[in-house]
């Protein structure tokens, strides 16, 4: 196991002086941060702690199974906390409107993996080189000497799981794959979690990835393929942005292509941007910042604004030249 | 790290006093099949012996990259063998054209995970609670202390990986991940090879899932989903049969399907079903040895003689019954 660095150290001590504690998440929560929320939620409870676990959002259909006692809820006002705990946030923005319900708090913690991370919170543990932020609370846990329950090691599989696609991506490390055996061997359900987040489809999902086939576009001789999802594909297929969740992925996985662009659009003149590179000398959190955006060398994001077709123009120019400077 | 267990060392004792060795495996090789070949052939050759790597059929495209050196090759005859091993196949049978060549031979050693393993080897070291035979090559390597490469670490990442639908199946171990771990510490490239082994479709295969979301049907409220793969779709689409790999999962994973069916049309009046099914009760396989064939409960084929329209009837009806009776 990896040893807890001295900042995690210093988080243990602030959180045993705690009593009244609030853990929150970034908005449009994925597995990493409801799995990091939940996780640390439950361990703190262990230790006779009143805690909280807040996020704008509720958790995306696939992912409710980890939330047995139904602890993932929405903020609600009039809460004094010692401490507040964020996880996986990369900015303080990115709390969304749960911002405005933890302003009355002695201390904030900031623990994410995200390199983007602003460093908001009065300490800040920051691990650009962990694949999760579940394998951090994991160290967390390990550190304390917390105890390790069978629905904290589920909520933690799945938050390494989702984060790796799966213990695939190039950011899964030895020691992440020590970790998922340790906590398979505390009891994590492999078996379940893999069926209810990557074996479960709905139906409205189904409709989504057929328009995905029907309307992708690739350019830069195959090298570039991008996708429009557009305000009416959620009309006309019942689907929600939950079941946009690795929908990129499919377009990343076409054997030519290097580079991967979902655009979404959020309001008329918003675009939200997905990016991912599969390959090592293009990368998307350098172009995801000269959009406002941030995230990974391999996977990053933005919000645009501006007109459909000028964003798309744009950002295919950046990534064109991109591809062109390396190969 | 688990120990070897005593066969396992019995058997590297006999390796120990060999000086020419062929390793076979299973016609129609996979992920697990091939890597674990190939990563015993680079451990032996490394201790000075001549070494043979046979399979009746080549490795298939996207599984290619771990042959660098070209070891993996179509047997000859005129070869004496000290010692025959063959790793990952279940039977003699599954051998295929190989078995022919590999009669002039002192022992034969059978190393294999599969629990139905018919035991046709002077030595059988049959392991069913491992999730791959790559794990089983790598504690014969760590119990023999042989040099674990990054070659080596490539073929047994490679192989534990596809083995475990990448750590997905509920065969995958504690040990399974502390596996994985060492060899990307040994320098297994995850990243080069969960791209080539999952993120690289070829552009006919995005063309053929363009036309399996298009073009599948669900019936029975959703229960039973069903696909049918006609000449003219290859046709169509530029792809081959290795295209069809792991399409069915794409219907199987609708939330409320049940039993998922592939009809593919091999020539006019034949036709191969392909069944999955996601309910303990509904057993594909005694539904597909009904038409001839057979296979696991939960996943098992058929070839079935007569007209398309007569089949899809034919079996559409077994699989509702089926369905009714246990709900």
């Amino acid at each position: 196991m990896k040893e807890a660095p001295k900042t995690a150290l210093k988080i243990l001590e602030i959180i045993k002086g705690a009593s009244k504690v609030c853990v929150v998440g970034h908005i449009r929560p994925d597995g990493d941060c409801i799995g990091s929320q939940l996780a640390l939620t439950l361990a703190l409870e262990s230790q006779g702690m009143e805690v909280m676990c807040w996020n704008q959002d509720p958790a995306p259909a696939k992912l409710k199974f980890m939330d047995t006692k139904g602890r993932f809820q929405p903020p609600s006002s009039g809460h004094q906390f010692d401490l507040v705990i964020a996880v996986d946030a990369a900015s303080y923005d990115r709390l969304g409107e749960v911002a405005a319900f933890i302003q009355d708090r002695q201390k904030l913690i900031n623990i994410d993996h995200h390199p983007s991370n602003t460093r908001y919170g009065d300490i800040n543990w920051i691990a650009s080189a962990s694949a999760s932020s579940g394998e951090m609370v994991y160290q967390l846990i390990q550190a304390a000497k917390w105890p390790l329950t069978k629905e904290i090691a589920n909520c933690l599989f799945t938050a390494i799981s989702t984060d790796t696609g799966s213990f695939q991506y190039p950011s899964t490390s030895q020691a992440t794959f020590v970790t998922a055996g340790h906590l398979v061997e505390k009891g994590a359900n492999l078996g379940m979690i893999c069926d209810e987040v990557y074996q479960s489809y709905s139906l409205s999902r189904v409709r989504l990835l057929k328009r995905v086939y029907n309307q992708f576009k690739l350019t830069e001789n195959n090298q570039i393929a991008y996708l429009w999802l557009k305000k009416s594909d959620y009309a006309k297929t019942g689907a929600t942005r939950a079941d946009t969740e690795g929908l990129i992925d499919h377009i990343r996985a076409i054997e030519p292509v290097l580079v991967a662009c979902l655009f979404e659009e959020l309001e008329p003149g918003v675009t939200r941007i997905s990016l991912r590179s599969k390959h090592p000398q293009v990368d998307v959190d350098t172009i995801a910042r000269q959009f406002g955006g941030g995230g990974h060398k391999a996977a990053s994001g933005a919000r645009i604004e501006g007109k459909p077709m000028t964003v798309q123009r744009r950002l295919i120019t950046v990534l064109r030249k991109a591809i062109r400077n390396q190969l």
